[in-house]
């Protein structure tokens, strides 16, 4: 199996990518495993002479010089200009199937663009989805779309949660999981005609277990495995997520620095509070496929260190171990069912 | 100052609402303030022979006997049958000049549909915007809509941004305060076409402090005072906020019980614990206007206690005493400026 690695993308560039293979080597058999490396050679180098050779891993080195995607970049302007950057390359190299998977922590945007142009999407699928991995009080609940698709009719919705479902079978590791639409209320009657579109025909369908409508709430309840949404909800529900999240953090913070006593008392149960980061870090849910590609593409956080590119990785490899292509066609082919039971019915 | 109370309405009822006036009037000089009270007559002397006479509060009870809006029951079917509940009269008060602010923990749905049939909407307003008040690293911010108006045009976010400057005055005592869109990306290519031509008003309006695009991180950041944005994202992120907060407190709940030393820390830290539990529990956030009608009425949370409830009880009468109406007004007429700009350019 081959990985390829936009080196250089993400606000710490090499320091984090190659940080997370020497980790992802030290906790995982990499014995099948080859690193295709795209960037500044000298760079890479200098990086792997650091770290030292303790742990063992193969890996190629592509030298893309000084040409990288920036993170300002707009995505047009990558899709005409970025031919020889690390990110290109790293992209095209799954693109004309010499790698099975490609990572990288760069410009989300320009990424995508690249992916959809060089990889090219799936039959039917008109812009990939970006899904993520979320901690739930009884384990993890998938989401999708975050960000990619802005407006969804209800087809798109439909195709997501069939996609999620190809996603949870090996990221979640369920058969059957729960899926829901998320929407500002549980009942039937609430919410846009596109989610009552989408909800008809998942109700219907024995290729689901659709469980209704579902809310913010439920993103971290547990009650459902599965979150279907427009992206545009979907990344506003990310961020809020996020901004909560570093709101309790500050505000613990400053109170365990506020006297001696709660020095005392931050020091007896530090460790709850890295388990709690631990399991609520981005970080260690880093790694978000775009799904609907012909090809496995996974976007590490930009602010991603070495922890966070070894689990993208890791999110990575799964993928390309699993028939996750074959699936999320299998799965779009049913989801395509919808259009037919409409042309028939009419 | 005359406000309507619906005693009835919300999971508690009458012990969570007589309870609200309590507290309300403990902390509270209440000499300017009547109550009127809509509800069965015999639970609410009962409930105020058990809490005594300790405090002070004038009040006339309004005699609805068993008659209330259930909380499962449908905005059509509570607009057609539910004249003579406790909600509907509490409304209706309002609604014929008798009480300045009307107060229910009730449905939401019925609560909106009968403030909007009975007291009507100012004029320009199709449809008035849930408003909330939410903490941040420095202060709060005020954030709308978050669920009335699903599917919101251009018109309706400048009419959102316009009304928040009003009741930022009042509850923040801001002058000039900061206005964000909520989108899912700052840069000024991103989001909808209703988001964009909001901002290209927006930026040239000399009546708003407007900032441009914020993200969902922004809400509890501090970086603005007044998030816009449609009731569906609107939603989505207080449901988001709040499962995250419910999450990260069962998560060290749980955390703090696994062992003699957490518990003991948890002892020495519990001061911050609850000072953080204050700032954010949504009870102590409590009372969300509905803006854009032609009197006050004020949502409850549905489980709200009596500490909720008197927190709701003090953003009416703060509405109040303000010329919250008439601000509202004049600012409706600032953003149908909109209108007539753009009739002109025609």
């Amino acid at each position: 199996m081959k990985i390829a690695i936009d080196v250089m993308g993400g606000d710490l560039g090499a320091v984090a990518t190659i940080s997370g293979i020497y980790r992802y080597a030290l906790e995982n058999d990499c014995s099948g495993i080859f690193f295709e490396l795209f960037g500044n050679e000298k760079i890479i180098t200098s990086r792997i002479t650091d770290l030292g050779r303790s742990t063992a891993f193969s890996y190629g080195i592509h030298d893309t010089a000084d040409n990288v995607v920036l993170g300002s970049e707009k995505p047009t302007h990558a899709l005409k200009n970025s031919r020889g950057t690390s990110m290109f390359e790293a992209v095209s190299h799954v693109a004309n199937g010499k790698s099975d998977a490609v990572i990288s922590s760069g410009n989300t945007g320009a990424y995508m663009a690249l992916s959809k142009m060089l990889i090219g999407t799936i039959e039917g699928i008109d812009r990939p989805a970006i899904v993520s991995v979320f901690p739930n009080l009884n384990g993890k609940t998938i989401m999708l779309d975050l960000g990619a698709n802005t407006d969804c009719s209800s087809t798109k919705l439909i195709q997501f949660a069939f996609m999620g479902q190809a996603v949870a079978k090996v990221l979640l590791r369920l058969n059957n999981p729960r899926i829901g639409l998320l929407n500002i209320g549980t009942e039937r009657s609430k919410g846009t005609s596109s989610l009552e579109e989408a909800y008809n025909f998942l109700e219907k369908s024995n290729n689901v277990n659709f469980i209704g409508f579902v809310e913010g709430t439920d993103i971290t309840s547990g009650a459902v495995d599965i979150i279907v949404t427009d992206g545009f909800s979907g990344n506003v529900a990310l961020k809020s997520m996020e901004g909560t999240l570093r709101y309790i953090v500050n505000f613990l913070k400053d109170g365990f620095r506020s006297s001696a006593f709660s020095k005392v008392g931050y020091f007896l149960c530090k460790k709850i509070f890295g388990s709690l980061t631990n399991t609520i870090d981005p970080m260690r849910n880093n790694g978000a496929p775009f799904v609907g590609l012909k090809k496995i593409s996974i976007k590490s956080h930009g602010n991603s260190d070495g922890i966070g590119f070894a689990t993208a990785i890791s999110v990575a490899v799964r993928l390309a171990r699993s028939e996750f292509i074959k699936n999320i066609e299998e799965m779009i082919s049913k989801a395509d069912e919808k259009d037919s039971n409409e042309s028939k019915s009419c």
